[in-house]
């Protein structure tokens, strides 16, 4: 097991579900969302608050000649308007380091300075007393420009970059084994050009941003942000010249993250330094036409990616190189993606030398980042058609093809000679074939190609693939959690993660019940705040239940342990004969005997206690899990689609997901997350794209030009949890369940389409719109 | 030194002033305050609040018959009008613990049932949307009652009680020594009967308290609060039925506290409940005329008591009786003020038979409870009274007879068969004679003498008193402190100490940075908020410096460990021989050498840093401190006084308090404490009463009718602070300075007055009101 860490802890669970880890339970978030108590960031208000608007620029490329705010300032109740001047001393938004060198000077400005890049960038803010006087007076905000040449296509070549265009190639490299003799020695070479649209996250709720800056305690507040508050934290403090102890991020309710929501964008650091300058509260709301053109947008990218196949289909080697269209500026993900891209593309199947180029380029479009399954999405589409075209080269069946590829059971764990995010590809567990075998059956694959074919000779024009895909979860390093039984046996659970509506509380306090021996609805999980734990990871990268989850299981423990030892000397008997049920430490054996509550253990252990003198007083403990390797959960998703012939629309029938998630902790949350992520994973089959006329405007600013899929393009779905390959890397053995849905949509689709059509290889390109089919049916282009 | 704790830490300071401990260094929590940007309670809104109005008893003792709340409920902006029936499941408000037993029952409802006791009572509260529609809506409420006998004098013997009147006598005796044989075997014997009258402390900010329901996290929030958060919190999540966790209280900046600030009263209650149950955020600040009937009164005592002496006026033993107004109910100190009276009486004197008998009396009043020096405010005076009594019997010296009985600095500690507040009294360390005899020379006593009989025989009425006080300090068992650097180098510093205005933030930063050689200006010091420290005991019994103070110092040395450690291993040097100075950790002999500072330390400290894994990540202690006994701070008040001839007015020309208080932290800050404590000790001895007319009903609502002493009232005070006798019970050798200053007053003014009319012991009560000073001139009466 080079290269993996021992379990610190106890061995993992029992096999079956605990009292509450792998059970179903409701989720403890719902009370306050069910009531219409919730709050979301357009619920967080203050009073004297300001409403901030951003004025947006309207060209894709231009070089600012002047901004006129003086009739904006003259606007009743405006406070006040700023453009890069009054913010020239905030510097450029910062990216989290990856090891791609100089991205630095294309970091964005909270305002821009001397050129627009996108449309849709922030030029200059109002103030207001009111949201609407702000809308309003944002209007009378004139940008003087000159127009410049635009670059649409991160494909072009180097020289053909729009002058003015700050950008020059960048290039994520990785390579392993002999790729050169791989293709020398190859049997078949396919070589593939592919693509996959823009699209990105959009939830339902927008962004927002509320600061408000107490003066009595010099501390400056954040509130409506998600997913990354401890980063976001120190980098506002660095922005804005304060120390990280001045500063506090508090997180809401979500409606939906999904990658996008809780990075750190300009509209965060102007309500943060208005607060500052104007010493009042400041609110911003994001409307739906911002968010098309301002938060992250993220997937397109072109490969151009050829493989070496011997005489049975297996891999020699792969060589891949792609254009990762970033937009304008890189955000604060840097280069994750195409990282991710690169680190990720072998997926499940046994690569004996790989290459890869992602060129990573700038354009004049929105700029884009992390979404839901980032970089995996992408190249499980990219590989996946690999798959299909030698299976279509060599004759073979598409699903003995892969058969043939995949890493086995005996192979794990399985170390390749990649990185990505920084850490060591290691495959840490996975019985891929077992999997599919199961998958196949649920799905009924072998009885469906014969409904197929009954179909076909019907005239309808239907067809099913299939697509196997590797996650990645629990990136590293380290998360902490403080959990603390208060005098009346309620439990908090402080995490330094953040919860994104994916159900962190509810899967944290199972854990904690679990390991403690009290009901998880007595457990009260404290998150996205950063005044409330000195640091975090947030919630990203499928991290949150295998990182902040094993934090949970070992300071659960721990606890237990401290109570345990407590209740021993005060019932007489030795701890390894007692155990805690419902918050009650009773003998293990069942026998009748003296009983002690954690209630009574933590009054017992409060400071004034005479025995706890000398000791750190209450009946709780931080503990801290860290890992230098993440964990990769796998799975299938087997599509049934159907053609209309007439328009060209596919209409997804059937579909299963199988997912090996190493442990659910809550099964219920896990097909959730599934079925959730494979709603956006078909809208970016099938429906989602943002597209750009040719001078860079942005054609897709309303729900009636971007499409997302509603419950009515929705397939039945089944959704197949496995458990076989627990994680060897946690005392949970749990793995993320977060991107799977997503991944493999857009391979899977593709695959079913090609079947529908009968062309094997025909769907190159993501999202498989109408007017494609159409003219692959052979009808008007 | 039997009974006294060992010190834990490293020795005490040096003897001289430390980089910032000793030093008068400006407070840092004045920023706000002097830009106008501080958070009282009434600074503190959220929006859609609703702003609570008491109806409050107009009767100070009657059977309620109906309350009808039809015509507030109707007038416009009211929400909600709540009477006795509305919040009957709200139990009594409790109170802590002390030895006396039985008084659960007079308690107080957060609304009266059945009966009225007081005249200020809440009856029923009114919620609206505007402070003044509820103002309006509250004079709607029509309370009807039968008028019942009023109980006024708590001297009054036990079946004079007025039926119906809840109570039954409460005695708290403490004794030691043959009391009766010493008066058998005394030479003289000296019996007062001596007064304290009714007054309080009346901050310059009334109360305030706002409650907010957060339904997102299921938290209540209480805002405005003070000095006993989490004694408070803890006792609203159990009155109102809710996990501690679920509750939190947030306390702002304060105008004064005093005592009476921060208890928990019904008021704080009832917004809390509003808030829960109406859903919207509950705001009730108090008005003055409120405040002096609603807000706890103080001090009102009448003595009875003996001395034996021997023939060189050698105390032999005291009898003390004394009867204590307790007003209406006990309130959340329970009977401290007996206990702290009876406890403390003896003074610095060596007594060698000791009884008291403290009668804990109910009556048709305010309800009192702690304010500045309680119990021995009113002790001194009756204790002073008594020493110049013998000296008057006698015909010594009023200073000789002092000198003869003061407990030496040989004989300390000194331990007396005595408890108060359950601790045992022990005094620690002192050198009474040697603060008297620099007392004596500071003020110019002897020359004094010559000055006073020169202005008589210019027909002047003046005159000079002195007392001596021992105050007590640093009640324990614990505090604790965490301090945390952060990346940035600045120090936070976590405390479940409050602020009630007297400098705390700057005494602990003092502390803090002495201890971890950084700039006191960097440290940031968190207080009076339970969500950010589990436990804590809050400000009061001038424990801070004392007892926050010392776990301060425990846990920045923690920290300045830790980071040596760390430099150590990173500079290559022993960490003997490192220090920090400014926040850079350097060689200690001052040699040239690498360095490295906190912020890169604390940098390297983060959960993510590799050398980290295995333990809790980051530059940060949480250190507790505890204390059985407490620390004796002590002094001497000395009064030069003018009586108009006309008005029978006394004015303080002149003053001095003496005051050993271990170790000044910050000078200034203690010359701070002790001025102000004698404002408020000079309004109780002369200008401060509330007073009832025979009905019960307060004659003293406006400020009008209770005198403040204002600036112009103010003698000249000179300030000796001594640290002649650190406390060996913690490791800075602190005792507390907040209430010296007041102490005294009482009975240095008395002893002044009594000299000025050269009519020893002609003042037996507090405040020596100009008609009680007329009457002895021979004025008329």
């Amino acid at each position: 097991m080079d290269g993996l860490i021992p379990v610190e802890e106890r061995p993992a669970l029992a096999a079956g579900p605990g009292d509450f880890v792998g059970r179903s339970v409701t989720r403890i978030e719902d009370a306050p969302l069910v009531r219409g108590e919730g709050l979301f960031a357009a619920d967080v208000n203050f009073t004297r608050q300001l409403h901030m608007r951003v004025v947006r620029a309207e060209l894709a490329h231009a070089r600012i000649l002047s901004v006129s705010t003086e009739a904006a300032r003259a606007m009743p109740g405006v406070v006040a308007v700023w453009t890069a001047e009054d913010v020239a001393d905030i510097p450029l938004i910062p990216f989290r380091a990856t090891k791609v060198r100089g991205l630095e000077p294309y970091c964005q400005p909270v305002l821009a300075r001397d050129r627009m890049r996108y449309v849709g960038e922030p030029v200059a803010v109002v103030f207001a007393d009111d949201a609407y006087r702000a809308e309003d007076a944002a209007e009378m905000v004139v940008v003087e420009a000159e127009e410049l040449a635009v670059l649409l296509d991160a494909t072009a070549a180097p020289g053909e970059f729009a002058p003015g265009l700050h950008t020059e190639p960048t290039i994520v490299r990785k390579e392993y084994g002999e790729v050169e003799a791989a293709f020398r020695a190859a049997h078949a070479v396919v070589e593939l050009e592919l693509s996959v649209g823009r699209h990105s996250g959009v939830p339902l709720e927008t962004r927002g941003a509320i600061a408000r800056y107490d003066a009595a305690r010099d501390v400056l507040e954040l509130h409506g942000t998600a997913k990354k508050q401890h980063w976001n934290r120190d980098e506002i403090a660095r922005l804005l010249g304060r120390p990280p102890q001045g500063v506090h991020l508090f997180e809401g309710h979500v409606g939906g993250g999904f990658g996008v929501r809780g990075e750190l964008y300009p509209e965060d650091l102007l309500v943060c330094a208005a607060a500052l300058r104007l010493r009042r509260p400041v609110k911003w709301i994001e409307d739906r036409r911002e968010h098309l053109v301002a938060t992250n947008h993220s997937r397109e990218q072109h490969h151009r990616i050829r493989a070496a196949v011997d005489a049975d289909g297996r891999l020699l080697g792969i060589d891949d190189v792609f254009f990762h269209d970033q937009g304008a500026y890189v955000r604060t993900h840097g280069a994750r993606v195409v990282d991710l891209a690169a680190g990720m593309l072998p997926g499940p199947y046994r690569l004996p030398a790989f290459r890869v180029a992602g060129h990573f380029r700038l354009t004049n479009k929105t700029p884009s980042a992390t979404y839901r399954a980032p970089g995996r999405f992408e190249t499980t589409f990219v590989r996946e058609r690999v798959m299909d075209a030698i299976a279509a080269r060599l004759g073979l069946d598409r699903i003995e093809v892969r058969r043939r590829n995949l890493v086995t059971a005996a192979e794990m764990p399985h170390a390749r000679p990649l990185d990505t995010l920084g850490v060591d590809v290691v495959l840490d567990s996975g019985d891929y074939g077992g999997l599919l075998d199961k998958a196949l059956s649920r799905f009924g694959w072998d009885a469906l190609q014969g409904e197929l074919a009954a179909r076909r000779a019907s005239g309808e024009c239907v067809g099913a693939g299939l697509a196997f895909f590797v996650e990645k979860s629990g990136l590293g390093p380290s998360d902490g959690v403080r959990v603390a039984v208060d005098a009346t046996g309620a439990v908090e659970l402080v995490s330094g993660a953040a919860s994104v509506g994916q159900g962190v509380e509810t899967v944290l306090a199972q854990i904690c019940a679990e390991a403690l021996g009290v009901d998880y609805a007595r457990v009260r999980v404290v998150r996205g705040r950063t005044d409330r734990i000195e640091f975090g990871n947030g919630a990203h990268a499928s991290r949150v239940t295998v990182m902040s989850g094993s934090a949970t299981w070992k300071a659960a423990l721990a606890v237990r342990e401290m109570a345990l030892d407590c209740a021993a000397r005060l019932l007489q008997l030795p701890s390894s004969g007692l155990t805690i049920r419902d918050g009650v430490v009773m003998r293990e054996d069942g026998l009748a005997g003296p009983t002690v509550t954690l209630a009574e253990i933590a009054r017992g252990m409060g400071p004034n206690s005479r025995a706890m003198h000398g000791h750190t007083p209450g009946l709780t403990a931080e503990r801290w899990f860290w890992s230098d390797h993440m964990a990769y959960p796998y799975g299938i998703h087997l599509a049934l689609v159907r053609i209309d012939r007439g328009t060209g629309r596919v209409v997804a029938e059937r579909y299963l997901v199988a997912n090996d998630v190493g442990r659910a902790i809550n099964p219920m949350l896990v097909e959730g997350q599934i079925v959730g992520g494979l709603a956006q994973g078909l809208g970016g089959a099938l429906y989602e794209e943002f597209r750009y006329d040719p001078s860079g405007q942005p054609l897709s600013t309303t729900f009636a030009d971007y499409l997302i899929p509603t419950i009515a393009e929705m397939p039945v779905v089944d959704v197949l949890i496995a458990e076989d390959a627990p994680s060897p890397l946690n005392p949970l053995g749990v793995k993320g369940a977060g991107e799977g849905g997503t991944n493999g949509a857009g391979a899977a689709i593709a695959a079913a389409v090609d079947d529908a059509l009968r062309r094997p290889g025909a769907i190159t390109a993501l999202p498989v719109v109408p007017a494609t089919v159409h003219r692959l049916l052979g009808g008007l282009a």
